[in-house]
């Protein structure tokens, strides 16, 4: 083997690490809490972001980028969004470096040139973004108004972990106007869905789709909608959220639009982000021990050609029918590498690219040529077959479906049983400690049972689910009344 | 009319603020020196953006992402780099703000919140990359390293202007490093091809290639290759430049390679990069005083179709075919808008799409139905032509790439008549202020000559031209004995 990766058994948390470190997909830096997102795992942010941006387009928004600073007065306009966010922001506080006169080799802050107003970091944009949709929209004809970026945001983190909690990380940001309330809520609702699709079709993770409860409401929002999805390890993670923000904003920054009788009224927003989290939750959610396992709808790479030989002999005739095979496949539009390193031997590179996450590995021996056949390798099975060359393509296009498909349904099945319903609050820890995953559980509505129960269990309310079943029941703390389960488990 | 600007001839400044802003390609924003990237102007940018990045690929680079923030003993670790921003750096000392005591509704700098250690906003990224590829970069096999970064970078500007000069701006970065100094020179000058290449082929934007003066030099480089364009008021706008590093940063940031030999030595570096003035580049290169004309090939909009009708008189059997019309152009892979829209008159969308410099207009009116002929106008000269609606879709195709060639060819035509040789400072200065463009004039190839002619004409020194002819001459200011003309001109 050529990297070893501690198994999920040993240390679930140091096999993700190892994973992300191994594979390649990031690093850590020079700076506190910010990693180094590598080549290999760029790519895999590239192809999630190409989806989802075909996806916000079908929809029709458009991409706009609005400054990477707020000043402070702007901030803090919309007070419980400030609040919200204040103890995690950067500030900048000086523009200018200087010599230090005490030693010419190194730089100190000119503190001459203090700014008058600080500037925050952007740890997410609606203040920046608002205070310029004042100058957009005057009358219903602007609206709706529905746009996205692709940005950097910074919130500063105690604790952090790759891709799951950094303190720099890569999103995108959805900031939309509406006329009225009702098409605010739609909009909010059908960009949950989206997420939900994405991840589902394409990262191939089954996700819950819900409502925040108040306290783990988005600072500033009316209504927060989730997507929670189940890692390995039997904990939650949220993967995108998108919230119906009412006119909070608009109040803050004062912006009204004219309607056909000319009224004047503040109006309604939403705003929707997902975020370089997701190669975190990618990783969780279907890798194994020997490494990455990765859908072939968003891995950078999906089929790789090892050819098998000793010597020289007949190498030329194996790189030629190699080539061949890439060729075609590109022209099948399949990301595909023809890897003719001699530097290292295939078991080498079939470790290597069994820790990236390859779905389909093709290996060409000197007897394959004569028998017209290949290996073919799966990885999320290991399953291995032995394939004539003739349609080898159409073969693999359709191995690179079924492979999808396998890994959605895996991951379906552990989701769809690790949802359990808990009726105490004995049956609850039980099942947290001994199972873990979705738990639907009563619970009698207040922020402090949920509290509470979080101060006691470590499980938080994920979301009350969309379209929840009511059915009376009481509350696994307080034995309360309460008119439907709600979802609970540990999370990231 | 529907939005006023400004002609060249009155205020080439007040023309080009105006195209920008009534384009809807940007606008101010509440961030003092920053810009907010409307969504006309961002799919501009993403059209630029997405063929670079296909070239960039092509040349064998991968992507990568990198923290935002550089701590400051890294950031002064390269001497001269450090010395050449540190006049323009935004400052990040704080990471926390609390409610202020005084007034509840505000918000404070958490003066408990210090950072140890500040941190800079990159104004480039050298420093955190050189001091991560010290970990990535062992042996000679893990060289070429070759990668490039999408990212925003702040440069705090006093003097700002809508894409040419902002203190935030979008751009791509290279960073490589390689086992030769050989390798890495070849790798600035195909980078600068790449550019240079991007320039003409895409924007149609005519460049000369060029190296820097030591004075006009990247900070930390030991060679600027440049690419210069000529805007429509003579003032030239550099477009591009690519760095060759030598071992300056491996040297600061210990970054060391075993060769073949076992020897270890220093790596070489490169950088490279472009940013998001390339639009204000190809706005003022190509633009009218009716607004924008964009080349085809990186237009968002490359044709527009708007029906021609009074009242519903067979409107539908208009829309039909529009929308047919607007079928078979996506088709045929190109960027079609049916503008169907009822609020406004085709007057007022001829003038919106002029402005927005969408290449070719395509009208269509009842009685055009009857005679089976469309009304095209192209942007660019604004011919108008009837043409017959079978055999549409060939005639606009080949359009577009007149198009883009008409676009080229008029700018080609422009610049070339304006490259000027001057043999005295007397004609020199006449030239700049009479013709302006580039002059070609001897220099003693001093610093304080370069600079005393940038004192007295504001103009300065491009760049010395890639295989430049050698001439004896004299220096323009000093008489002294010179062996190449440099190209001078008035710059942005």
């Amino acid at each position: 083997m050529s990297k070893e990766i501690t198994s999920r058994q040993a240390d679930y948390s140091q096999w993700y690490n190892d994973l992300v470190i191994k594979g390649g997909l990031a690093d850590y830096s020079a700076v506190r809490g910010c990693m180094v997102i590598k080549p290999y795992g760029f790519a895999l942010w590239e192809k999630m972001q190409a989806q989802l941006d075909t996806m916000f387009k079908d929809t029709g928004h458009e991409n706009a980028y609005f400054p990477l600073f707020v000043p402070k007065s702007l901030f803090e306009a919309e007070e419980k969004n400030a609040e919200g966010f204040a103890k995690e922001c950067a500030v900048v506080t000086h523009y200018r470096l200087k010599t230090d006169p005490e030693n010419k080799h190194k730089l100190i802050v000119d503190p001459e040139a203090k700014l008058e107003e600080e500037l925050i970091v952007r740890p997410t944009s609606e203040a920046i973004i608002w205070s310029t949709y004042k100058n957009w929209i005057q009358s219903y004809r602007d609206l709706p108004l529905l746009i996205n970026q692709w940005a950097n945001v910074v919130r500063w983190e105690m604790r952090t972990r790759l891709f799951l909690r950094t303190s720099e990380f890569l999103w995108q940001e959805g900031h939309t106007a509406h006329a009225t309330s009702e098409e605010a809520i739609a909009e909010a609702e059908q960009m949950l869905n989206v997420y939900a699709d994405f991840a589902e079709k394409y990262m191939a993770v089954p996700v819950i789709k819900g409502v925040k409860t108040e306290s783990e409401r988005f600072a500033g929002a009316i209504d927060t909608y989730c997507i929670e999805a189940l890692m390995q390890d039997g904990k939650a993670l949220q993967a995108g959220t998108s919230h119906f923000l009412g006119q909070n904003f608009a109040k803050a920054f004062d912006v009204k639009f004219s309607d056909k009788n000319n009224k004047l009224d503040y109006v309604w927003a939403t705003s929707w982000g997902v975020s370089t989290r997701l190669v975190g939750a990618l990783v969780m959610a279907h890798s194994d021990d020997d490494g990455l396992i990765l859908p072939p709808k968003i891995a950078p790479l999906q089929v790789v050609i090892v050819p098998i030989y000793k010597g020289t002999e007949k190498k030329d005739l194996l790189d030629d029918k190699c080539k061949d095979f890439a060729q075609q496949f590109k022209t099948a539009g399949i990301r595909v590498k023809f890897d003719n390193n001699d530097n290292s031997r295939p078991g080498w590179k079939f470790a290597e690219y069994e820790l990236k996450g390859v779905p389909v590995r093709i290996a060409i021996g000197l007897r394959d040529l004569d028998n017209n056949v290949v290996e073919i390798v799966r990885r999320d099975t290991k399953e291995k077959t032995s394939i004539g060359m003739n349609g080898l393509v159409e073969y693999v296009q359709d191995l690179l479906i079924d492979i999808q498909l396998s890994i959605y349904n895996k991951a379906l099945a552990y989701h769809e049983s690790h949802i359990t319903k808990a009726d105490s609050l004995e049956e609850f820890e039980k099942l947290l400690d001994e199972k873990g995953g979705f738990i639907l559980a009563h619970w009698d509505g207040t922020p402090e049972t949920e509290e509470a129960i979080k101060e006691k269990t470590k499980a938080t309310i994920r979301c009350i689910p969309l379209n929840n079943p009511q059915e009376d029941g009481k509350c696994i703390l307080t034995g309360k009344a309460s008119k439907q389960r709600v979802l609970f488990a540990r999370a990231y």
